[in-house]
């Protein structure tokens, strides 16, 4: 550790995903012209590790235990089951969904040590040990990670006769077709639904 | 201001050069799997603030004032008049330059607000009054602002009667003409030297 205070920051911004030496250096010496800037930076970063936590049921990342989402009514059939806190915000945003959540924090990846005893699988299990939950929603992501994550649930819930179902993959909305990678246009086609609706 | 600290810190984060809300809030859940980083950068950030100043007499940021530079042996008749701290940084990695430094914290630019008062012009005045100085070496940017500021300064100080240099422009060492900018070309012949070192 450094006692120079300039060296010290750059070393820790140097630490954020896609920050270099540069990109740091420019960081720190922008702070130092705006020093208020930096020490309410810092303030917000404190807080961080101290005021956040995980919701001890659905074991995303709150300031108050039970969260907000664990909290207010909502329909108590349904389970979502992400990777990541952010994820709980995008179907927040879509308005489409009112039941409640679970985050795994991360997606399996043996080779990157994710393994499962890494994810909050314990945690999910205790909660569909109940009869309440009726449909487990996998919505991990489109990935090799995600699949295989989806998979290993899947199998794991087999025995307790909930009904696991995985969101629909094909085509984003507002994509030509024309531009669509491979793999979305086959899983769009393997997906494929009845135009009068009959087969669901 | 948001009391939720995850919001308050993508909010803070943001407002570093270059980053946008996507990459703030990559940045912010990425703390949040390792919140004892977190606390380390804010504590370095909080440090800049609290100790680091400019020097009295060079106007460069320090932790001790007098800066080091300031304080230890070097020679005091030249003077090299810098934009910025980093520029120090560069100079003293080149080896070659033993004398003392001013640091400009900026380079004139009166359509963005940077006017002579802004910069640390009147402290650099203040230490050419005594006979110690006797070349003053104009080592801003060459770019508008910093030929800009240059051409200011080297009428400043005409009054004065010391020695006032400006940096040789030209190719860069390790430049292939090929590939190097038409302005650089148009100095570096411009600039041209004696191959015989006969004119100075």
């Amino acid at each position: 550790m450094t006692d120079d205070p300039i060296r010290a920051a750059i070393v820790q911004l140097k630490r954020l995903p896609g920050v270099g030496e540069k990109t740091a250096t420019r960081f720190v010496y922008w702070l130092l012209r705006k020093p208020e800037i930096a020490t309410a930076m810092a303030g917000a970063l404190s807080q961080l590790e101290e005021r956040v936590m995980e919701c001890q049921y659905c074991c995303n990342l709150t300031t108050s235990n039970p969260c907000r989402l664990c909290s207010i009514q909502r329909d108590d059939h349904v389970l979502c089951v992400v990777e990541e806190p952010q994820d709980v915000l995008a179907f927040e945003r879509s308005g489409e969904y009112r039941g409640r959540y679970h985050v795994l924090h991360g997606a399996l990846s043996p080779l990157d040590g994710v393994t499962p005893d890494r994810l909050r699988i314990r945690p999910l299990l205790d909660r569909l040990r109940g009869d309440t939950i009726t449909e487990v929603i996998l919505a991990t992501n489109p990935t090799v990670e995600g699949d295989t994550t989806a998979l290993y649930l899947g199998r794991l819930l087999e025995a307790t006769g909930i009904r696991v179902t995985r969101l629909a993959h094909g085509l984003s909305v507002g994509t030509e077709i024309e531009y669509a990678n491979a793999i979305s246009i086959s899983r769009a086609l393997k997906d494929r639904r009845e135009l009068r609706e009959g087969k669901s």
